[in-house]
């Protein structure tokens, strides 16, 4: 067997040690999903937990549940189980409202960190190419604040040395390109702000679950992410928010909501940060999408993360060389780094028709998504992707970028992509 | 029959023409539940609903379900559903995030809308009895934008004109006090706090779905509210927001996250807010949590909110007068106002041993809650509630307080209330 025929990679799946993760997953028949970096699958075990929720705690339970069924409890539970994913300890995480939400919290900390060290430091550093609210978020708080705060966007991250400087207050990093799929070295570039007098905020959203992350070694301040890509936490699930130790308590945030509150049931009108990572919590969470994040987490424990690195890179590498060995005669070009250390757990390739080709490759039931201008994006989720499915998915994609099916017209016309 | 026999009062039910609407709920056997202001009751169709969403729209729909399943209009198109209960029109509403996080959105908004017309307008003026997190949410954004911010708070209602003057820019109210019960004249407080140039706030946790709220009629600049009391949208269930037409395009807000972009896939770098209520979405919502927001609207849709305000303070009237007449020789002093037009759907009263009375109530099946200082609180939801459960609380009310039950040590130790 070479690795020009599909029973090569069928031989793959066979040597797998993970190959028994897949069945905690559902997976519609007919479908290869190569785009659980945008909404992850959903574990078997979610419709049942969704069902306990709703019918013996809400539905029985009733009020009685806050306490009886620990949803109180949930934000911080669900937040040190994550946490080793992530390369945090104990009291460090939790999983709360969204990452754009969480994000505003923590820049809002960070700047307060700051305006204390050092007043003059008024800077948010970034990518112009980061996850666009990401950027808005900043600017919203930015904005706000008023006072000279400003974001600084450069086009590269060969830029960012240049613009960490002595006005930067934080440098605010998303660890995977959501486009691109490049993994930035959080080490490095924390140790860059850190030596400039920032402090370094890290987007995990495409990173949680998809590729070892070590927060509190690698020296970041401040992180957020997302629960329902690689983490399968289901749609919308609840995002996540990391602070340092070091940092914790240094300052509380500004949505600081009653769940953050020291007291919270003893209805006191001044707000008193608790300790701790709670402070982070604002208000009443949606508890029956918040607790099927749990059955995503639970799938984790039957592996680790180096040995989901391990099949992540020979799924993205499998897939890159089949692409440019079987569709190489098409215009297509690949945007994600070749490098292991500079690659997250997607491939991306741009084509001048990219969305039409990625409509006609849904319609064949290769499911990835687009993104502007002309990226095909394929996400490798290595908890239920077989190599098997690696070789289907790019001969799909020979036989439309082949037979020119991604030219008809049905295909030209955009609709809301997400 | 008179009203001193449980008869008079199942032919109450008799004669209720909401009684078929208790039908749409499942409530447990044994239970008479008076918390529905705390977490309203499951309507029987949030199981189905729930399933779906986590089997067919996320299981096999997976990414698809953004378009097919329309999750990306849910904020938009619950809002639309929800507009009619509480006297707003449609693009008025969006249903998201939590009513920590919406009141900090539209009190970002206001002050920043104030500071445009008249800078020196920097105090947000409420009631120090509001909920708590109201106070905290204002006080974290007055803290986070210095600047001479501030919030006053007032002791009573009737210190609120004094309290709303030159410098204020925001009067910031809760429609029904959680405590209390009592309920304020939206009209005649948004009209005052106009009079003197400031904007009109309102908190409508206890109010929607309990109440008939009008308001554009009465004069409302922004309110927000919460879907899982009185509205049945299920623990923790997404909040919802409303703005005046006349201010929804003057200003965007600071949590500008992309759902809120005038172009959220086009994944530009700069924020630019769409026109009409979107612009107060920031990022991806909890679906399963949302769409069930669904199930309890659609009970709704089978009466109004005349109706059902007949039958609350039926249900009140009725509650307040048995425990006076059958309990009135043990300590319980009625917090709740007894004139109609200050009264929302909920009973309060208190009682020296107030926490132990409610923990002896919820262990024979009375299921209300208890509020610092020594408050026990009923809430009596028309949709589900039946006028023989007003009898039965009362006698197991009686029961207790005559027997001393309540004074037994394991009602004594306070755990986490909610």
């Amino acid at each position: 067997m070479t690795d020009s025929t599909r029973e090569h990679y069928v031989s793959l799946d066979h040597q797998d040690p993970l190959r028994e993760l897949r069945a905690h997953f559902a997976l519609p028949d007919g479908v290869i999903y190569l785009d659980g970096n945008s909404l992850g699958a959903r574990p078997r075990a979610a419709a049942a937990r969704a069902a306990a929720v709703v019918q013996e705690e809400w539905g029985t339970g009733l009020i009685r549940s806050w306490n009886t069924a620990g949803w109180f409890e949930l934000p911080r539970r669900l937040g040190n189980r994550l946490a080793p994913l992530i390369g945090a300890g104990t009291d460090e995480v939790v999983v709360t409202d969204t990452t754009s939400i969480n994000l505003f919290k923590v820049l809002a900390a960070a700047l307060r960190v700051q305006a204390a060290r050092d007043p003059r430091r008024k800077v948010i550093v970034s990518e112009a190419s980061n996850f666009p609210t990401d950027l808005y978020i900043a600017q919203g708080l930015a904005d706000l604040l008023q006072q000279g705060y400003t974001v600084r966007l450069v086009d590269a991250p060969t830029e960012i040395d240049a613009a960490v400087r002595e006005d930067t207050a934080v440098l605010m990093l998303t660890h995977v390109n959501y486009k691109t799929g490049e993994m930035l070295d959080m080490a490095s570039y924390s140790e860059l702000a850190h030596a400039r007098g920032a402090l370094a905020v890290w987007d995990l959203a495409h990173s949680a679950g998809a590729v070892p992350v070590a927060l509190n070694a690698a020296g970041a301040d401040y992180a957020v992410g997302c629960t329902y890509k690689y983490l399968n936490g289901g749609p919308g699930s609840p995002a996540f928010l990391w602070v340092a130790p070091a940092l914790r308590d240094a300052f509380w945030q500004p949505l600081s909501g009653w769940w953050g509150h020291a007291a919270p049931f003893a209805m006191e009108p001044q707000y008193r940060p608790q300790n701790g990572i709670a402070r982070y919590l604002c208000g009443t969470q949606p508890i029956t999408s918040l607790a099927m994040v749990e059955c995503g987490l639970d799938v984790f424990a039957h592996t680790d993360m180096q040995a989901l690195r391990a099949k992540s890179l020979q799924l993205t590498d499998a897939f890159i060389a089949l692409v440019e060995a079987r569709c190489g005669h098409h215009p297509l070009a690949l945007v994600t780094p070749r490098e292991h250390a500079r690659r997250g757990s997607q491939v991306s390739f741009t084509h001048p028709q990219g969305y039409a080709v990625m409509q006609a490759l849904i319609e064949r039931g290769v499911i990835g998504d687009y993104r502007e201008p002309g990226i095909i994006r394929f996400g490798f989720t290595p908890l239920y992707t077989s190599f098997a499915e690696v070789w289907d998915a790019v001969e799909v994609l020979r036989d439309v970028l082949d037979s020119g099916s991604h030219e008809a017209a049905r295909f030209q016309t955009r609709g809301a992509v997400t």
